[in-house]
């Protein structure tokens, strides 16, 4: 947990302002590059991971020991092709995985805990344009992300136009919603129910909030699933044995995946983490970000002006991010002149049919990027 | 909690055989009666409850002094008249409002806690046939359920068929989805993950598992609602505040919410029932529970014979038990021959509105009671 991590580590000259109207002192981000920088800094391309992701998005995961969680997209001749474009993940800050988050250090040398500011998807983005900046990358080829990524990618389009000549939105939105906050609330409620969680300062103990952060899981990860795709993966089979147990075992292979989700999730990721980059996506609301009294709150208005590309994708089967509010999205850059293309792929998945195998988003990921 | 209860008690003659293969010695059943029963005992109505419901279906809740969960329903001159019909509504075996449940004492005068043996919605059906036949009530002019009570009513019909006249099902399933189980498993595991459950005997002490069931009635609730039935009712609106607060607070209306009903359900439930029910719940496949050796796991099979007419009643919003789960049912209705109507209403506020002021379903309950 909190690992010192291979990952290079970038450490921002600056205190890093926030939202809030703190500033984070001595913040620092980690990342992963795949491929080369052109001369001119040029074939950059920026992939923002969602919730529970970090950088290890092409190579192998220090803790898990997993393949990166989107190998299967970038790579040498793979859709983000890394023998064309120097591509980069950083850790968000707010997260576990070496970037500055409540499992830091603040200045009195103590881990920050709860004391740690609460940050906004913008915060995050402010953290990687920085990064932008340390490696010399004045405008990416393109921003892409699935999920929350797609919402960093939309911060960035909007508050940092002149940094993205293209931005490719995956199974995201532009604002969360009420069942959104909900989902979200229920994780949140379940951490920090947890004795162990002791208001946030568990770093020093032996006890962590695994039980609390384990439902927390177990909540979000059916929303990322489709109900059919459930039905298909499962159904009500049973697990490891022939009938009902009439006792409160794993009887159903739901139950018995669910749970190992759950544990699993809990070896490598921190539950304060998960309190403070729920929190930020709860508060995404992409329109209201600009400011109601400025823009009327209207979305189309935070992209006035751009002239980037612009790709969003939506599943048909994503109930957490439902194709409705990505066309939301395509509506508001439409109305703002931009250019944009937008597809609905037809998948049994749900929300993580953006990291499953998928020809077709195979295709619109490498068509754009590469146009 | 648990509380000994102004309702009559009956107290079965004989132990209660268990879909176990267990049996439940000195059951009792805690039950409210509305109307008047006519001299040759035609004229009963059972309306069986929802999972967290209970017998108080047309008068105060004796804990939170609240109407009865059903009072706009039934009443006199009420879509279930009890000037005509006599109402009878139980408190299902495994719950905690008078009927024996994991709260009861058990045979060695200690509270049974996770003794109680592991219950089916057949089991608590078997119970209320017990109650009928305690009452002398051979043929009932009807039974009605919402919810897991449409379960009750579904296999009440199908294993007693000589008992109801009538079957109204309203928001209900044949059978629990891998999706249903899953959100089921998430609260258990949030009850168990509380220190305070103490594997169930939580009884003699003074801590209960409060914070772990209201975390699992948070999950719960987010499902009985629509996703534009939440949005309409609280969006992205703040909480007493003009701005974000920048911490964990409450921020938005939908949190204060969730926290309200996860604190307030813990006052009267108990944590013990919430895992027997849930996992009745999840053991219900009506098809199966005919056998698959026999029957081939057929739903249709589960109404051959019937005598009953049925009314299968979904909403559109619905997406705990959708409209298809309806369908299911009323095909395999047809293709047993049975008299059987459905209505699909349409109403903003997903499965919850089986509870709320609804004009077209108080037509339809009234129009197939008194038909």
């Amino acid at each position: 947990m909190a690992p010192a991590g291979s990952s290079p580590v970038y450490h921002l000259p600056h205190p890093l302002p926030l939202d809030s109207g703190q500033a984070l002192e001595g913040a620092q981000i980690a990342y992963e590059t795949y491929g080369t920088l052109a001369e001119d800094a040029s074939n950059a391309v920026l992939v923002c991971h969602a919730l529970t992701g970090d950088q290890y998005l092409a190579s192998p995961h220090p803790i898990t020991g997993k393949p990166g969680w989107w190998e299967r997209m970038v790579g040498p001749g793979k859709p983000i092709d890394t023998d064309r474009h120097f591509v980069i993940c950083a850790n968000v800050i707010g997260s576990c995985m070496g970037s500055s988050g409540p499992a830091s250090l603040g200045p009195d040398g103590q881990p920050y805990a709860m004391r740690f500011p609460v940050i906004t998807i913008r915060d995050m983005v402010r953290g990687l344009v920085a990064l932008l900046d340390g490696l010399g990358i004045e405008r990416l080829h393109a921003v892409v992300g699935g999920s929350m990524g797609g919402m960093q990618a939309l911060s960035l389009a909007a508050n940092w136009p002149e940094r993205a000549a293209r931005v490719l939105v995956i199974a995201s939105t532009a604002r969360h919603s009420a069942q959104n906050i909900a989902f979200h609330e229920v994780g949140r409620q379940a951490i920090m129910a947890d004795p162990a969680w002791a208001a946030g300062d568990y770093y020093a103990g032996d006890a962590r909030p695994d039980n609390g952060l384990a439902v927390a899981r177990m909540a979000a990860h059916i929303t990322y699933l489709s109900e059919a795709g459930l039905t298909e993966k499962f159904g009500r089979r049973l697990q490891d044995r022939e009938a009902k147990g009439f006792g409160f075992d794993a009887d159903f292979q739901v139950e018995s995946y669910l749970r190992y989700q759950g544990s699993g999730f809990t070896r490598r990721f921190d539950a304060n983490s998960y309190l403070y980059i729920t929190r930020a996506m709860d508060y995404f609301d992409l329109a209201e970000e600009f400011g109601t009294e400025e823009h009327g709150g209207k979305l189309a208005n935070a992209f006035a002006g751009t002239e980037a590309r612009f790709c969003i994708v939506s599943f048909d089967t994503d109930w957490l991010y439902p194709t409705s509010e990505s066309r939301h999205v395509v509506h508001a850059l439409n109305a703002a002149g931009a250019k944009v293309s937008f597809v609905e792929l037809s998948a049994p998945h749900g929300h993580d049919s953006f990291l499953l195998e998928h020809d077709q988003l195979d295709r619109v990921v490498k068509g754009f990027v590469e146009q």
